[in-house]
């Protein structure tokens, strides 16, 4: 893990970019420069758009959680951003897109390609860039995982028992086998679904929350569409972290 | 509106029984006996089981809402408690016992006749006892509905303009004409269910909060059974009467 860059968003935030080999990525730390002591992490798992597209709303949960006491980092999905493209996922997209242009429905068979490759590949990426974050000194445990592409953090949940709690955000294609390993998960979870979300299949993500193993799990549902999460959800979610890692 | 008792619960919470004609009522009133300044009211709908076994869930409810500087009402259900049964939706219950023994489905016929005359009769009580609430000096405006027979809770919100926002519990059968009349509900709402409640029927339920027209809805799904609600499930609807009637 090599630091690329470094600067104070204000007193309470410090930002770094770092590399961990090819994968671009972004941690903030709260406090101020000289004197925090060691912060529960959160994961912030991005959205496939790139980490320069997704900045604006990425920066804005890592202030709200500094202001919670919590580190956060992210890095770069495969395929996403500057990283190269993965050649199944871009042709599964192609499929994507020509089915819905055709008002087709979107088969299981898209679903998978888009989908699994992608976690597969990135799964192993957030392990290794937990391992760089926790031997960091200013970064203590717990960690939880927010966010991102929900068939990723459901992935992460199963195999990576240094995550505690998880906040998922239903708005993304769900994958069958995704939801047969949803049964093995136990952390709690909190789970965001956007209920009138045009880009995302309603009965999956209810499938999907059912299917959740987790003792403790909570679906909050809300208006206001795919990018339309109101404050108030978000200030639930946060305070869940609250709940569950301090 | 007779007030037959009075009693503090501590400092901060007066507790009144009242009579408004043939129906018993409780009414919770924050702050100190002499100074209070006039509270935004919330409705406390009961569950069907008479406000006598309902009452230690009733005062904990009463008493969360009086630290965040609400007064707290309820009245007996049609048919509960000391009431006179009502003897259609005693027929409908037996009816009810009988399929559900034998292993039979709930028919949409049992379901109106159990639900449907008790909202005719309750509706009308409610908004009575809402007139006689808020012509006391301690009452002020805006009021809330929380809890209890969710197809109460959705007619008062169509029918009775002084209610701003609702807390609405899905837990109780729920006809398909109250559906149909939730499409024309606009006040803010925070739906709690109970994703595993053995005696709900979880589709109706989501049916049911697709149905609702407002703008602003959300859905905290949670796991615990029937009687089980998390505290912070609580907490959160706590939360939604301070951000809609403060």
């Amino acid at each position: 893990m090599h630091f690329t860059s470094e600067h104070r968003l204000d007193d309470a935030v410090l930002e770094r970019e770092f590399t961990l080999g090819e994968i671009p990525g972004i941690l903030w730390t709260p406090g101020s420069a000289s004197s925090s002591a060691p912060a529960p992490l959160i994961l912030l798992g991005p959205p496939p758009l790139g980490l320069r597209k997704a900045y604006p709303r990425l920066v804005a949960r890592a202030r709200h959680a500094a202001a919670d006491g919590f580190a956060t980092a992210t890095i770069e999905l495969p395929g996403s951003g500057d990283r190269p493209r993965l050649p199944a996922a871009e042709q599964a997209h192609a499929d994507l897109r020509r089915a819905m242009a055709a008002g087709e429905p979107v088969t299981d068979e898209i679903i998978d390609a888009l989908i699994l490759p992608l976690v597969d590949k990135a799964v192993p990426e957030w392990q290794a860039a937990l391992d760089a974050l926790l031997s960091l000194p200013e970064i203590g445990g717990p960690v939880g995982y927010s966010g991102g592409v929900i068939s990723i953090g459901t992935r992460l949940a199963v195999v990576e028992p240094r995550i505690s709690a998880a906040v998922l955000f239903a708005g993304s294609f769900v994958p069958r086998a995704i939801i047969e390993e949803a049964r093995r998960v136990t952390i709690p979870l909190h789970v965001l679904l956007q209920w009138d979300d045009e880009g995302n299949d309603r009965q999956t993500a209810l499938d999907l929350f059912d299917a959740f193993g987790s003792k403790e799990k909570t679906l909050h549902a809300n208006m206001g569409g795919h990018t339309g999460v109101p404050q108030f959800a978000g200030d639930a979610a946060a305070q869940f972290f609250t709940r569950h890692l301090k």
